[in-house]
């Protein structure tokens, strides 16, 4: 068995250029799912690539959305059956002019692949098919049957994949298990086998008072739309740091004892040092040390704000009481707190206290989700990346948002792990990146899992 | 004397068609300070319009700002000279798609020219010259010495005004009075002379946490700029709308007995009615009512805030903490507040309360200005519009601000009226305008005017 996986390693090595031109090939193709761009040629792209494969491939049409790339290549050794989860979709690229090469051009500069998509995740999708293609190349076959669904709002928050998942919920229910191959070095040399995650609410608020833009000197005696937001955003969380939302965390659960003790052991990626060498963060929140830091990175919720605007504030000088203020908001959700319950809580919380001028629009959202460190597929994670030499950190609970939910509970309740190996960052940022080391050893772990999947 | 002023006024009448084209003419020339978008052209053109009318003129550069048009028009019949104030810069334009015409076609649209610079102020300056020419036509003479003063950067609080006025102080100081020639009917049949006015600071607070936007799911750790950046505002500004800034208010003098007697007779224009026919307005603090309103209009200090930015939210969903956040203010002072006492105020607040990671950026500012209604050019002001058959509310302080205390402090010591019939609106907001028949009754005030200040 090891001959073999040695085998497989020594193919992917020798074949690695092929590989990376592949990846690159990949991720020039364009496919920024809120703005629309490239999306329907990613996804036949993709198609194409599980066909070569010698996959079954279909581009699914969903009402009102992106398509869905499913697809299914059998094994003729094993009646094992992993769904593998992915998303061929990216998040947008601005701010254009702070990328050292342009996002969609996926050059290497230094040991690295420059792209958007590079690391989220287009980059590690492509490894795990370079995977696949390498374990035939020297078998013959695939060690378990694989299902794969491949979506296209993934940075959507998934708005199409519930319709899809109950359409195709007969079928998929058969999987034993959904796996998401990311290269999980977020710092490099601490792999992680990652379950279940946040879930995730987006909403905008916005204010409007005036029919249209007003000279500033009627300030004394109008309504001014952003400070009307201001204090209604200052009554939602205080200057202590702390979500002060009615009710916001009442049903939001402590960690459980197993995920206590995974915590314990976590520290690197999820502490300072890690976010330090992730953001390049110079400031953290200065009442967060210790274990409380990885505690409140891996089990807060949130509220934050991801953007706002007033005015004209790029026009230069406008002396203006701006007729309407917005700005987008987006809560992480531990279990059991749920999208609608927020959104509710949010409402009300406003209502309450005389906002009842400002609109509550609701974006997207999926709820949080868990998954046992005791179920195979993620033994099968863990065991893999020990038997490439290295031992992995078990995050209970992803501080990231991935539509875990939609498969961990009805109608196909399946257990999701993400994990595979790797370095790789700056995820919906510029400079996004994935080390071509990074690619080798996402693809080698992509490997090691089927194979330990399939056995296991 | 009437007889002269109807020979004149026949001929405005006579040649409104003539008048009315050169008025246009003058606005289809873009002059936006911020952007510095046709400033040199508007210079040179305000320059040569000048010159027709047989007056010195030049554009005279000012170091690192927008030149200023100086000119000089000498009377054969009189010994008094008016400090013309004028300017021919605008506001930006933008939103764009808001017009219902081009802003520099200066189309007209029903009974109104719409334009930038219509109403703020090309459009009544080019009435003035009008005035002067039809004057001239039917006098061969101007009942005044006259002294141009019209500068490119009113927008943007005068920014080289103080050093122009330095640099002549000497010639300028001989003039009797200055004048700002305004369509003061804001709202129709509601005629004003205007007594001094607020002052005004511009500036910016900016707050940079992190140095790259990061992903949201570090939200738990991190600081957010916004989050920050609302929690100063809130604290500078109370839910309850009134102003907090440590000491804000503690030079802010309550108006003068004269004042007070001048705001009982006020109503219209500046309360509620006018306002909502003025903006459009659909909701005003509803904690003013009656005398209230109008005294708050006239002399309350503001803390408003015209642009707010974070993040990229025209971007569509980008679930990232922001490294940045920026918002734009603007205070209207009254006497006795200074721009640098309130610059410092901001600091020391914001300090006070551990906001030493907000950065307060100083734009533009000068200083609150009053004039007495005693002067002559006040009273030449009030009697030229009792003339013409309407009355005048006399408004103790403008509350949007002009540049009046460059010239009504040291070294020049004048006092400074702006008066003026015709309506027109929509100043620094899409589809400004001055009605047709508001410019007919522009230049007729102007012609009525300057016989009053020659006689009084």
């Amino acid at each position: 068995m090891q001959n073999i996986l040695d085998h497989i390693y020594d193919y992917i090595d020798q074949h690695f250029d092929e590989h990376l031109a592949a990846t690159q090939r990949y991720l020039r193709q364009p496919s920024i799912s809120t703005q629309n761009i490239g999306i329907q040629e990613c996804a036949e792209l993709t198609a194409g690539m599980l066909r070569t494969l010698g996959s079954e491939a279909s581009v699914v049409p969903m009402q009102g959305g992106h398509p869905v790339v499913y697809g299914r290549l059998a094994s003729k050794s094993s009646d094992r059956t992993l769904l593998m989860y992915g998303m061929y979709d990216v998040q947008p690229v601005e701010p254009l002019d702070a990328w050292i090469s342009p996002p969609f051009e996926a050059n290497i500069v230094g040991d690295r692949i420059i792209a958007r998509g590079a690391y989220n995740t287009k980059g590690p999708l492509m490894g795990f098919l370079n995977a696949i293609q390498s374990i035939q190349a020297v078998t013959g076959d695939v060690p378990v049957n694989i299902v794969f669904v491949i979506e296209g709002e993934e940075e959507l928050a998934s708005r199409s994949l519930p319709q899809f998942l109950a359409r195709y919920a007969e079928d998929l229910r058969k999987a034993d298990a959904v796996y998401f191959h990311l290269p999980t070095e977020m710092v490099k040399g601490i792999p992680q086998v990652m379950l279940g995650c946040k879930g995730a609410l987006l909403f905008d608020l916005e204010v409007k008072t005036l029919t249209t833009d007003a000279h500033s000197m009627s300030a004394p005696v109008v309504i001014n739309p952003v400070w009307r937001l201001i204090w209604a955003l200052n009554s939602m969380r205080g200057a202590d740091d702390r979500i002060i939302i009615d009710g916001f965390c009442e049903n939001a659960q402590p960690p459980t004892a197993e995920e206590t003790r995974l915590l314990t052991s976590l520290g690197g990626a999820w502490g300072p040092e890690g976010l330090k060498a992730m953001y390049g963060v110079t400031e953290f929140r200065p009442d967060l040390v210790g274990p409380d830091f990885v505690r409140e990175m891996i089990f807060a919720p949130t509220l934050n704000i991801n953007g706002f605007l007033a005015g004209q504030p790029l026009a230069g000088i406008k002396t203006i009481v701006p007729a309407s203020a917005r700005c987008q908001l987006d809560v992480r959700l531990v279990p059991d707190m749920t999208v609608q319950e927020v959104l509710d809580k949010v409402r009300a919380h406003l209502d309450r206290r005389g906002f009842t001028d400002i609109q509550v629009r609701f974006v997207a959202g999926y709820n949080p989700s868990r998954t046992s460190v005791d179920q195979p597929v993620a033994q099968a994670a863990i065991q893999s990346i020990r038997e490439l030499g290295m031992e992995p950190r078990v995050v209970p609970m992803l501080p990231a948002t991935a539509p875990i939910v939609l498969f961990s509970r009805p109608p196909l309740n399946l257990p999701f792990v993400t994990s595979g190996l790797g370095h790789g960052w700056l995820l919906h940022a510029p400079n996004e990146y994935l080390e071509l080391e990074g690619l080798r050893a996402c693809e080698k772990s992509a490997v090691a899992f089927l194979y330990k999947f399939a056995a296991i």
